[in-house]
């Protein structure tokens, strides 16, 4: 099993409409990527604080999909990524950190 | 509900005992949080790579810890977090970040 992080960093000064993001963008790519067979969940968080109390989090907004495969995550974000990526200008003007991994325990 | 990532750069020269994390130090990390009745769930997870093609991943290893609230996560964490983070240097050099997040939809 695979999840895909997609990690908004909390840059000072940046734009993120978590609204839009929670209201609109994320239940659209949900609504695509979980139609395919090897989608499995996804978890979408909004930052609170740093490890260390009163400190601002790493991250605004986070993203995790699991799927089966790394192949089916790219069959099943493959046929959306331009409309996906070109809502990204919608909510925020930061480039995302996106990352693959293998789930070893859970 | 909440979520508690913990993040280990994926630094340049860094130490990162793999083995030692997933089959000692994570292992321990959940038998003692999984006892308190907020423990949710966790997901333990090795970076594979980037978002674009023959990228390394940001992170080399990622924590996430589910847990009904914040106050939860802390009443478990706390007794051991002696034990906990004395033992980080036994796996790796490097200061993970940590952040707690809000779960908006999953």
């Amino acid at each position: 099993m695979i999840r895909i992080s997609i990690l908004y960093p909390n840059t000072p000064g940046a734009r993120f409409d978590m609204a839009y993001y929670v209201t609109r963008h994320m239940p659209r790519s949900i609504a695509l990527l979980s139609a395919h067979p090897g989608f499995r969940s996804v978890s979408v968080e909004k930052g609170l604080g740093g490890g260390a109390p009163d400190t601002p989090p790493a991250f605004t907004a986070m993203c995790h999909y699991e799927f089966e495969s790394v192949e089916a995550f790219m069959a099943a974000f493959m046929p959306h990524a331009a409309e996906l990526q070109g809502d990204i200008p919608n909510y925020t003007d930061v480039a995302p950190t996106i990352q693959f991994n293998e789930i070893v325990l859970s």
